[in-house]
């Protein structure tokens, strides 16, 4: 056992000895593996089939993926390695629709390709190292400007995995739960389980056991039961898209339990870094929502549990609309009642 | 294959060869397996391990067990069985608190010994004949009276199972279901999964299934979201005990839905008969909610899938306040906007 918290000792995405290695999220918390990825190939079906997910992890890791595209390009021709590269970067960016992270990375290896001379590799690794640096130091500054806002002897509940896995380290809704926890401002902290993938119950968990934080795991549908109880003052979540108007993409749930919050008096924060806010999607109705395989809900672990012949209706987010947040939480500071002048101020 | 639907072909509870058969629920749908029981303890481990749940089932249930424990203790001792009789009823009362079916079959129980003179079991078991057919009766006039408030062309949500499997048979809101299919007048019907246990996804999908009803299956916390897109009208649902201001106790995930459905102008309608409506609860407040084991939170089929060292809340049921439902429909009729006056009136 380790004395330091999942939050230091985790490293979902690694680059080491020339290659990407990704922490198998599926397998969580049963087993720890890592899958060693060599090929631009392997790195979209990872993000694809949820090997790595949460909106900032992905966007870091098509960032890696750009890289080793690039070196395979470079070393098959060196003169027409841009052109055939396009491909590579389209297929990343083609691997999820909603988390705009993934684009946002992808278009910075646009920038940084406009420039490059020669081999692109090492460019394009200290590039991928920045993005991924970078999102470390803004999750810990958002984790400050979070707990600032919780008032002290207050319960939380959140939903999905938003820590150290699902970003380059530390977490936006869970490190505002992280640093909120050592101010000591916390009474109780809830998690969803998440269905149908489960994040909560597999990987929130983890996350906050191996920081000894307390936690009470709850099925998503008890949400606002928990809320009647008095039990929690704040919803904290994460996103994958923030619209120009405030409206927040999240994973699936959220928009039930921000209306559960909104019912109760209890207040929404979302987390999340500037690379998540679009500023080129008007409105949440203009985010494209990832519909996911039937199976992630007709069976469990590889096992049929719904009757055979039902179908399953399997959107992976929903849109929380602005007018339930009560606060956005970025590295730029928090806007609060979020609406377009807000988000403009913030992001200009 | 049969060409009967599910309502008549699923027999949850049977009296056979002087013995009470359960179809085990917790094996579907998977395996169709009868338990057989000719004892007491047996029928109470049963209803407390959820073989056979559902409130009207669980009344159904405790009446046979009763003819069971009648005959033991008579033929145990033919002066004194009436006193050791007791303490059996009190075992079978107190196999789970939320459902009020189950106290209101065993007052019936209780009425009907005040009169016998000689071996109380052929009585008993007629009066469990009679209740279990007195509920199927009831169930369809709540089919008919139920599918009738749907407009023709509506869309409806359920949540966990209120069909053949949780009643004497036909069901419930999944009574309603199939009388407004018959109807013709859905178009289209969605069901939550209902964590923990997933009675959506094993015994509400099994059930339409076999009658050629589509179903949808989805996440609970997908629910909100299903809601914002139109596609549902109504949510229907059942309930595990209704008190005398029209506060419905039900499934744990219920309240949430109901929460959402008023969000969005989608009428909830509660179904159910009047031996789950109890006058001698004041308010929701007063219903004992029941709290089960962790572990149907944190494992899946005996498998641990959350993180070691997490805890969990698993509240088996949440109450939705009256205010939040459109009609409450019983065998006797529908009380539209419930109150205290208007369940007087149902029950008087």
């Amino acid at each position: 056992m380790s004395d330091l918290g999942s939050h230091d000792r985790v490293r979902a995405i690694q680059w080491a000895e020339d290659r990407l290695q990704l922490l198998d999220q599926r397998r969580l918390p049963g087993e720890e593996i890592y899958l060693s990825l060599t090929d631009v190939g392997a790195v979209a079906d990872a993000i694809r089939d949820m090997v790595v997910r949460g909106a900032p992890a992905i966007g870091i890791t098509a960032a890696f993926g750009a890289v080793l595209a690039a070196r395979h390009r470079y070393m098959e021709d060196r003169q027409a390695w841009r052109e055939t590269l396009q491909t590579d970067l389209a297929l990343l960016g083609g691997a999820r629709p909603t988390a705009v992270n993934l684009g946002w990375a992808l278009a910075r290896v646009g920038e940084c390709l406009k420039t490059v001379r020669g081999d692109p590799e090492p460019v394009l690794l200290a590039l991928a190292r920045e993005i991924h640096q970078q999102d470390i130091t803004a999750n810990r500054r958002m984790g400050e400007l979070g707990a600032a806002l919780i008032e002290p002897g207050s319960g939380v509940l959140t939903h999905c995995n938003t820590g150290s896995l699902a970003t380059g380290g530390y977490g936006t809704a869970l490190g505002v739960i992280r640093s909120a926890w050592a101010a000591g401002r916390l009474s109780a902290v809830f998690a969803d389980e998440t269905r149908p993938w489960l994040q909560g119950a597999r990987l929130t968990a983890w996350e906050l056991v191996q920081d000894a934080i307390p936690v009470s795991l709850l099925v998503d549908g008890a949400a606002a039961h928990l809320m009647k109880s008095g039990q929690v003052q704040w919803l904290v979540v994460g996103s994958d898209r923030i619209a120009a108007n405030g409206d927040v993409a999240n994973k699936i749930g959220t928009y039930a339990a921000a209306v559960a919050a909104h019912h109760h008096g209890v207040k929404v924060m979302v987390v999340a870094p500037c690379s998540t806010v679009d500023m080129n999607t008007p409105t949440g109705a203009d985010i494209p929502i990832e519909i996911r395989p039937e199976s992630e809900v007709l069976e469990l672990a590889g096992q049929s549990v719904a009757a055979r012949g039902a179908k399953a209706w399997n959107p992976a987010f929903d849109i929380t609309p602005a007018q339930l947040v009560d606060a956005i939480v970025t590295e730029r500071g928090v806007v609060e009642r979020p609406d377009p002048a807000g988000m403009k101020a913030l992001m200009s």
